[in-house]
């Protein structure tokens, strides 16, 4: 009997965004390959006999390749075994997860996708920014700061991201963040655009700071603001200050995201 | 005692989808404010106490004005009940969340937003359609189709977002999609520019029809595409009959998406 390997997104960090169907094959699996930004509290969940393999990758310290993760996995599966791969946020953005995809249908391997909760939107919200609102802003373009804005393999189009008007939520990346925001201004971001950056967003550890794409470099340093971050862009900013924060990480910290309570599946 | 005000996505469709923390409000809220586009399976997790209220809106029969679901929402908080405003997709994703959570903050009334998963990703997906994927798109914007494009309102910058070349997702908006995709061409968008609609996305009722910018009006039109329909552009499109395709809406149906087990809340 063939397994099936289900692609499963972990969620922006706090472990309660998980989905109900993604916390159940985790209760269900035989074995979890798990990304290192996950929220770990989910392993926990999983059987004492399921397997838990790391095969996460620290920032410049590259663990498992590509390769050999869609491989391992492939093996589980032909083994018979359920497979959960689970992946920061979704698996479809900026998650490798149609490579994962592909790497199973090639081979032969049943799988599904579980979508997750995306930093890309949660993780503002979590700060009292809504990407979108009615009268400031009706697009929203989304980005990874992995990219190099100056190297030969960006495909990103600066100029046009900047004329789209819209919000603009730049994933990870923080590293290479002063570049990327020299290079949209340079694409004519007018430089007191409200920006803001956020580290460890929805968890306890959430910090967030505030101000105009010209000022953020420095109040980035001077926070000292590390990875994992996501930064937003555009006058939807400023409804944090507006009314819309609300998510408050020391209550969290103590009384806890989550509740201990039973709930039941959707029948 | 002051109720609270809790800003929760219901996800695309599948009930399945809804987060751990969202389905847990559901079943403990006092009142149930819920939009005409959610998964109706989740209404039977509520308490057999709670009030449950209908306030969507179906497509051009405006049934609660937004300032009377404020105002609701408000008034039961303020009796100190716990209230789950029920919303489909996202809160912050063209959801109206940002607005409810501003009039919660004006009168003074404590709220939480739990993201949702998005149709705009979600959808996608559940089509065998990665929004981002290596090589192939590196940004994802996502806009409404319910802006009429050629309308004096419209802000949206088609131009741009051509030029962007990354990944376009449209929500909603079936109605105007022909003038969308031809103020998209006008722009620049190549006709021959993959591209798939999918109606009841996520969902047993899920209908895909896939071509190119030019040949999907008709393709809509033949198939009978109707509301609420998902639209997807660019290269990635073509990863679906590439082997990313996986959901079976006909399995759905038969053996549904959901399983009875009971699972336990994270600690």
């Amino acid at each position: 009997m063939i397994g099936k390997v289900y692609l499963v997104g972990a969620g922006p960090g706090d472990p309660d965004l998980i989905t109900v169907k993604g916390l159940r094959l985790i209760q269900q699996a035989d074995v979890i390959l798990y990304d290192r930004l996950i929220p770990h509290a989910l392993l926990h969940e999983a059987q004492p006999y399921a397997e838990l393999i790391d095969v996460g990758k620290a920032p410049k310290k590259q663990r498992l390749s590509q390769n050999i993760i869609n491989q391992l996995m492939i093996e589980k599966a032909q083994k018979g075994l359920q497979v959960v791969r689970l992946k920061g946020g979704d698996p479809f953005v900026f998650g490798r997860g149609g490579e994962e995809a592909l790497a199973c249908s090639e081979a032969g391997i049943p799988f599904e996708v579980v979508p997750g909760i995306t930093s890309a939107i949660a993780v503002p919200a979590y700060a009292g920014i809504p990407v979108t609102h009615r009268h400031v802003s009706t697009a929203l373009t989304v980005i990874t700061g992995h990219e190099d804005p100056d190297g030969p393999e960006s495909t990103i189009n600066y100029e046009a991201i900047v004329q789209t008007g819209g919000t603009l939520v730049i994933m990870m990346g923080v590293q290479t963040l002063i570049q990327t925001l020299d290079r949209l201004i340079d694409a004519g971001l007018p430089i007191d655009t409200p920006a803001a950056t956020i580290e460890w967003g929805t968890t306890s550890e959430q910090r967030v700071v505030e101000g105009t794409v010209d000022r953020l470099p420095t109040l980035i340093a001077a926070a000292n603001i590390q990875p994992p971050a996501t930064t937003v862009i555009g006058e939807v900013v400023n409804l944090r200050s507006q009314g819309v924060e609300w998510f408050d990480p020391i209550y969290a910290e103590l009384y806890g995201n989550n509740q201990n309570a039973e709930i039941k599946l959707i029948a």
